[in-house]
């Protein structure tokens, strides 16, 4: 029964190919001066946003984007049968209380930076499946709320070592359905974890490499593909120091993507003129990155073949301090503008 | 295309109803105390057992059960083709580190104590679908970890309100196959969020039962079923006053479930004998009573139609510090030995 939409060990390859029918990205300032800037829906002034804490900031950021991408979609609330999302922050609240007043049945999900492809995924098993016709995939993050919540108060001013990696302010959001005329998610290889052994959380780049190396090449395996089927491979947010590491991994695997490979948290900021150290990261990064520039350049047909490929580190400040390592995983998917 | 499978607004009803294959169940001393202490897989003595955290002991808790329902399936762990899995940990931690060695793709999800009931809806989904024939849906909690995480540290001592509950320490894992006789999972309700301004984390149950109300209501609208479908109608973890306020509430709407409705918090524990106030609580609640107790009862014929609705409680400290109501979730499985 299940055999025509398996491939290989991981990868799933849809029978009816979703189809993105809109897209929505709001972000904060510092990513609206970066040089995707143009691609966005709207960019706030003010992490508040004319809330009381950073957590409502995210949770406003999470709640607009998501209506903002029903409404492009010209769609209201009331037709979207299921919202995927989750976040950072302790028990997902940007998400939960983001949804929280739309009346739409929702699936919680944690991933960490993987969410935007976790929720990709399984918004599209819910339609190939013929589960919904309108499914919404979203995610979000917030430097300020996470610098406190993972790190240190920000009033700290804590000295951020090369390595480390700036949370993106932003929210994207996706809407799925079995309609409509592309780009269209045509297949999904759901990553296993992968744990190296690294310990630097601030070094999240170079713990979710290996599992982006995993996802990416059991995709090839699974699906037969080359490398050069695609023309962009583009990772979730392993920044500047993980993608190096990626790409040289895969080279030994004998596994060359390093023509059509970039990051999320490499292309979101400026590295020269913005200092965000090794890059951009969190949710929002890769859904800000996907919702605004990804799709944009897919609709134009200046890219047709894009595997998209958003990474997460699953560490929590109290696994950090007992001492543990930083398991990562990374989920991918492709996104085409033909159906297959 | 999707017409045949959904039923009303937010039911699906399988096609292809996944089997349960087994389960397995692990819990603390307290439980493996209580009334339902026969139908757990092993009572483990010490809260640490054996580690050097209740962090780590819960990541035990998790790996194990899982492990141990692979096995009574038959199974090797290789066979399964996705883990579904979520905890109330920051960043979900105990599923993290729990399946971190398993090597298979993995979904992460958080639906504080709903958990349960979504891993189970979302690994249906993947079975009837036909994208996977094996899949794991499990949870964890423990009562220490999640005390001092949500509450006070243990070492404090703070004094316990009548309404409180008490966190189940304990994991549960089912193994569901597109293969098996049953019981089977025949359709899902999936929950949108409910909020009615309750406030107070120690009133969890008040929080939660307008959302499992809403639930469980419109499962009979979608489905058309009356309340003598079933043999037994159980909510994750409503306990005791949650329990009084959904049943009221439903009876209010014309739907009287009073004959046959009881809720996982307060069967795990025995209220006479032991000291849990309000009853049992966490996502472990539900999951190991579906593993241990409902399960076999199912097996057995002594139940033959089961309504399982798990219900979670979405905030965090830090929401309930910024003076944010609880919202609540609850999703409903329908278990049955008959496939329809």
């Amino acid at each position: 029964m299940t055999a025509a939409k398996r491939l290989g060990k991981q990868t799933v390859k849809f029978q009816n190919p979703p189809s993105i029918l809109a897209t929505a990205s709001i972000v904060g300032k510092k990513e609206g001066e970066g040089p995707l800037k143009h691609y966005y829906d709207q960019i706030i002034e003010d992490g508040f946003w004319g809330e009381k804490t950073w957590e409502k900031a995210e949770t406003k950021l999470l709640r607009e984007t998501i209506m903002t991408a029903v409404t492009k979609a010209d769609l209201s609330i009331k037709d979207i049968q299921y919202i995927l999302s989750g976040d950072l922050l302790n028990q997902c609240i940007a998400s939960s209380y983001g949804i929280r007043d739309m009346g739409v049945p929702f699936f919680g999900l944690y991933g960490a930076c993987s969410t935007m492809a976790e929720s990709l995924s399984l918004a599209s098993i819910l339609i190939d499946g013929g589960f919904a016709d309108y499914v919404v995939a979203a995610t979000s993050s917030h430097f300020c709320s996470a610098e406190r919540q993972f790190r240190f108060p920000l009033e700290y001013g804590g000295q951020r070592p090369p390595t480390s990696q700036w949370t993106v302010t932003g929210s994207g959001a996706v809407v799925l359905s079995s309609k409509g005329n592309g780009p269209y998610i045509t297949h999904i290889t759901t990553g296993k974890i992968v744990d190296l052994g690294i310990k630097d959380a601030n070094n999240m780049g170079a713990a979710m490499a290996p599992a982006a190396v995993d996802t990416i090449f059991t995709h090839f395996e699974d699906t037969g593909f080359d490398p050069d089927y695609y023309d962009l491979i583009i990772t979730g947010d392993l920044a500047y120091y993980g993608k190096e590491i990626a790409q040289d991994m895969l080279q030994r695997k004998g596994c060359d993507i390093s023509k059509i490979f970039t990051d999320c948290g490499i292309e979101i900021f400026d590295k020269e003129k913005q200092d965000t150290h090794a890059g951009g990261s969190g949710c929002g990064c890769s859904a800000v990155v996907l919702a605004g520039y990804l799709y944009h350049e897919l609709t134009k047909g200046n890219l047709n073949k894009i595997l998209f490929v958003a990474t997460g580190a699953l560490m929590s400040p109290t696994s950090s301090q007992q001492g543990e390592s930083i398991p990562g995983i990374a989920h991918a998917v492709t996104i085409q503008n033909a159906m297959e």
